[in-house]
């Protein structure tokens, strides 16, 4: 189902008396973005990349340190470096222009457009062979190292004529370990930074916007209370990270397809940074065998935020789609019992206090009816098998059999009872991290669910990781959550997992990854509160790697009307809450507030019956990261539109020109918006002002949100 | 299908001034082993052992230090001990005799006859519990921890009126790491040991001969060339370890029914020892959740080396068995490609060079029609499926798929021709120590067994284990090789893991673990050699804890006749070869030779035909560890008997009196000597002397086995 056009333009030039001439660059299609490579006098690799006649990425080193087995297994891994010694024995091009359609997604249609500079690389005192990939689109790099196997004659080793190591000196890489990844990103100024502290195991943390000098400084005070947290021993920061340049260029550090491979951090070194890979229990960053590759380092750039929100860098970067038939994946819009046991006002264990228990048959019932009563694909429900009464933090092996329901929760009846009413339930299975658990017990689970009719799942990963001490963000974790991945997808199920590695684009080859947490989302507004600028960030740091289970809809500023112990008010409006199912783009999104506080408020509660969540086109109109940001949507296969604008703790005034509409037509425009005296954190907070109007492509809408606030607006 | 006859005699004394009077002793049934239990001043508490009057264990401390989960997960764990201030607050006896009939075996019925004490403590500064459950048998003692759930009243916790811990300051001990368990075994004299070093990974060593208190200067030059081993830092020497007190008392330190716990070493200390646990990656040396309990340590004594052998105390302290339907367990004698692989003649790889690979299809059919020439059941076929060519020390993660032949092997073709010809191949799982793949394999690896006919599977762990960073006997990989083990019961296979740990009487519990390596077996012959001794010992130490898959058999000692450029011969004669058959007790026995060389001398061949490999009864006629040994055992049903006699270097002369022989009857007994000239490791070795003569129980054979030879006779 795609649209092809691909033209690759190869070029191999030979020269004799040197290697090649060096630097080599590599410009965007349009001419305003250039990669260039170049080696060092001591054959260090080294890159950097300008956009629109701006330097982004100052030169910086390329390489890895790694230890690598030699030919006898028994002498085991020996340290080496892939960082100097370097010569360039090949240089070949091409350019993609290719046009594909995302299973789901912001937009219908998405183009990938790039240039790209394969750069072939020995090492002059070892004979070993180390490609670098680029490819430079127009608004970014992605580049790539990959290792070609000994037997991989597709990029030419030496030139002809040309002797690089001395006979008998030649040391195959073929088995090795990263000792660490030493990519350097070396910038040309010191940028603000919105940044979160580097850990092994968790994203859930408030962002600081600081300059990167600043980061070292602030790294210990910044993490939040976290069951699993292992930060990086030495100051770094996660991905997608981003930064701000002095000259107001927007750039955006992350990495695409981590596939087989550890979760990079970047270590902070002045106003450079440096990658800094998650390790295994051995401290070791990577098991690798040629051939093999490393993810997409990928930077993205823009005058201004929608720029950098409009960028397909990431999906475009991934694999197309691995799965030939995608028809029984689809956008879920979803309400459950979840926000009760996270406020505290019922528990996820039957025991030790039944009457606690969320996940109970009555209460389930009651979603479902409202779920199909309002139309909602599924019910989510957590808590509903044994094991919740005992795992928090105990880092026990095996907990939960993920078939198993607590006696209150009648499985069977409630599926029945779901089908009849066109509903479904959504499976949640909480791993308690015990990854070997999990999936010892995979094709049971899943079984289940197929036998019952359940198609989603949402998976936890709460607590430490077990094989002890591993991490979640290493290569093996990694590989465990892609093998989940893998085996839903033979059965037609899709995944939604938390806790788990944060996404870098793997949705676009397995659609069947409908979402993931890997941030602090929604539960925070119950935990420990989240940042009234929290959700005008994340669409430019989390969200670059793909869709977030943000889980918005909190209508209940008031916490303790839920939990009467609970003396804390949510950080944004209501109409704040409705902005997000616009702003944080998902094919999954829930409707996360108790069915009662819907009911008090069926007026507002209306848009997010009528928003989709999955979409034609998007249109990036306003985006100010850490302030405010305004995205208009086109309903997938539907001439509606649906706007939404998300500001921080100082409010947002804008005048939005309705020339996305189409011309000639006259909408009916539902305008959702804060009354004047919505204040994010108080009692004001869920006062809102709906009003209806006619408009045209040349209307101009006023609007007004209040302080962490928001509007939203459907277009009909 | 048991003969029960258990009397429990409970009895529980309350004291109402001191919580108990102490020691507390438990005899066992015939009054003459004693275990004592007291506690120090400062509550540690401590036991001795005493055998026949004589001091065997001199009072030695027990206790754990460990890291416990408070209330709250957010704080961790916390450092504590579990080894002093203790009081015993209850004291239970019971007393069983037992007679059950094990799947397979040495002996058709087993008595389990022993005196129970039950300990019940508690530690005054934190309310923890632990109990020790002693079991005192005629020849030894079994001892393990218990740690009470707080649920449990069962043992009673506190003694009525008796305030032990001050209010408020209870600990409940629920979830907790083990920094190490701190068992110690005082002995009251430096004996002699047959050890060898202790090692996470393996236990393929020759053994040393020393004094306990010699051990640590002889530690580091003990090891072995092998491709995965990690030893203790410290000098510990390995279970089951054998002792020899100045006294001439011989007495057997292991461990029965380790079962969700890491495997013991014991640690040097002067002539004692302690307990030194394997860790996991994180150092961690298990993690446990009361209720829980360790396995039993075990002290195994007597005046001669028969009482060693003859004793069934590891799997009488091992669970009943776990199967309803034993039927489809049996034993197995089976040939394979497997010698010619490990001469180094052929190669476990299809490439590079597939001329060279042993299992391939036309020779996987000669051993198919050997097999059914001669009676076999099965034939092992090692080296079968892709992966081979790439994997040995490499520590990657997904080698082997366990379905995928290479394509000169005819999976279907060969069990259809095995079929037709009445016997079965035997499956082979190199898991390559990837401990994560092969469970997410196993489904499809096990059903294409069922599917294809296999009934029993060899399992490998060569290499380092995966996840990296973990070992072979920590608990996390003891849980994997038993999930493997009931994994297959499920499916009725039967299971041979080599490269795993060491057994410690779990096939009472799951017969269908029919084999085990975990000690250095025939293969050394052409690694690095095995001692002239080397079978002397195995039965007092490494059978202690259940049958190994030794791989008898070789006929052609002269290695360069298998492998040209193998210029070495085996440590063995030829009727040294056939001894093992009965000496080394296993339900599974390999003829490990190459047919051809079996056909060359089938008059000798014609004992490994006849040797069942289940039994009756057995007696141990001689037993004299590092020198020589000789047992006689009935077969299953049958009025046949079989005899071994193996001895080390110096040779051996017996008198056998055939008394054991059914009165008023007479049997041709075929009697396998070695020539006068065998020596083993030399051109000699394979002489032999086959004799026939009528006898009675009245009959002495004078037999005579030359160095490094034996003899096998055969009573029908």
């Amino acid at each position: 189902m795609k649209n092809l056009s691909i033209v690759f333009a190869l070029s191999t030039v030979f020269a004799s008396a040197v290697l090649w001439a060096e630097p080599v660059t590599c410009l965007s299609p349009d001419g305003r973005a250039v990669v260039t490579f170049d080696l060092t006098a001591v054959g260090e690799p080294t890159y950097s990349f300008a956009f629109r006649g701006e330097t982004v990425i100052a030169p910086s080193k390329l390489g890895f340190d790694i230890k690598a087995l030699g030919a006898d297994a028994f002498d085991g891994r020996k340290a080496a470096d892939l960082r100097r010694d370097f010569v360039l024995t090949d240089v070949k091009r091409a350019t993609a222009d290719e046009t594909w359609k995302p299973v789901w997604g912001e937009e219908k249609e998405i183009r990938d457009h790039h240039n790209e500079l394969l750069v072939a690389l020995v090492q002059k005192t070892t004979g070993r062979r180390m490609n670098v990939r680029f490819r430079v689109f127009d608004e970014g790099l992605g580049f790539r190292y990959e290792f070609p196997s000994e037997e991989d004659k597709g990029v030419a080793r030496l030139v002809p004529g040309q002797q690089i190591v001395p006979q008998g000196q030649t040391q195959p890489l073929t088995h090795f370990t990263i000792v660490e990844e030493r990519t350097r990103f070396n910038l040309p100024c010191d940028p603000l930074a919105w940044w979160i502290p580097a850990d092994y195991e968790t994203q859930e943390y408030r962002y600081t916007n600081s300059k990167v000098t600043e980061i070292p400084s602030l790294f210990k005070g910044a993490p939040d209370a976290n069951l699993s947290t292992t930060l990086t021993p030495v100051p770094c920061v996660q991905t997608a990270l981003m930064l701000k340049y002095p000259s107001g260029l927007l750039v955006n550090l992350h990495e695409a397809a981590c596939v087989d491979y550890a979760t990079m951090h970047l270590k902070v070194d002045g106003h450079d940074f440096e990658s800094y890979l998650t390790p295994d229990a051995t401290g070791a960053k990577g098991w690798l065998q040629t051939p093999c590759r490393s993810p997409w380092r990928t930077v993205i750039c823009g005058a201004k935020g929608a720029d950098i929100l409009s960028s397909r860098l990431t999906l475009n970067l991934n694999e197309p789609c691995a799965l030939a038939d995608t028809s029984w994946i689809h956008p879920v819009k979803y309400v459950g019992v979840w926000w009760t046991m996270i406020t505290g006002a019922k528990n996820w264990a039957y025991k030790p206090d039944p009457t606690m228990h969320a996940a109970n048959t009555t209460n389930v019932i009651r979603h479902l009816d409202f779920a199909a009563e309002h139309g909602f694909d599924e019910v989510l429900v957590e808590g509903w098998n044994i094991g919740f009464e005992d795992w928090f933090g105990k880092e026990k092996d095996a907990v939960f059999d993920f078939v198993t329901p607590y006696p209150d929760f009648d499985l069977e009846g409630l599926n029945a009872y779901a089908k009849k009413k066109g509903v479904k339930l959504m499976m949640y299975h909480e791993t308690s991290a015990s990854t070997r658990n999990y999936e010892r017990c995979l094709d049971a689970a899943y079984g289940l669910m197929k036998r019952l009719g359940y198609d989603s799942v949402k998976a936890g990963y709460v607590g430490n990781i077990l094989p002890h001490g591993d991490h979640h963000y290493s290569q093996w974790s990694n590989n465990h959550y892609l093998y989940c991945i893998k085996e839903a997808a033979k059965r037609q199920i899709m995944v939604n997992q938390h806790e788990a590695v944060r996404p870098t684009g793997l949705c676009r080859t397995w659609p069947n990854l409908i979402g993931n947490e890997s941030a602090r989302g929604t539960e925070y507004e119950s935990f420990g509160g989240n940042n009234p600028d929290h959700t005008t960030i994340l669409p430019f740091t989390r969200l670059i790697g793909g869709p977030m289970d943000y889980t918005p809809g909190i209508f209940e500023a008031d916490l303790s009307k839920v939990c009467s112990w609970k003396k804390q008010f949510i950080s944004t409006t209501l109409c704040g809450q409705l902005a997000l199912y616009v702003t944080m783009y998902s094919p999954l999104q829930m409707a996360a507030d108790l069915p009662e506080n819907y009911e008090k408020r069926l007026d507002a509660f209306q848009f997010i019956k009528d928003v989709p969540c999955d979409w034609d086109e998007t249109r990036y109109l306003e985006a100010e990261i850490g302030d405010y940001l305004t995205i208009v949507r086109k309903a997938k296969g539907k001439d509606e539109w649906y706007m939404g604008s998300k500001c921080d703790e100082n409010g947002h005034k804008a005048k939005i020109t309705c020339d996305f509409l189409t011309s000639g037509k006259t909408y009916t425009a539902t305008i959702y918006a804060d009354a004047p005296e919505a204040r994010y954190g108080g009692p004001t907070a869920d006062r809102y002002v709906i009003t209806k109007r006619e408009v045209t492509r040349e209307t101009v809408l006023d609007l007004v949100a209040q302080p962490g606030g928001g509007w939203a607006v459907s277009f009909k």
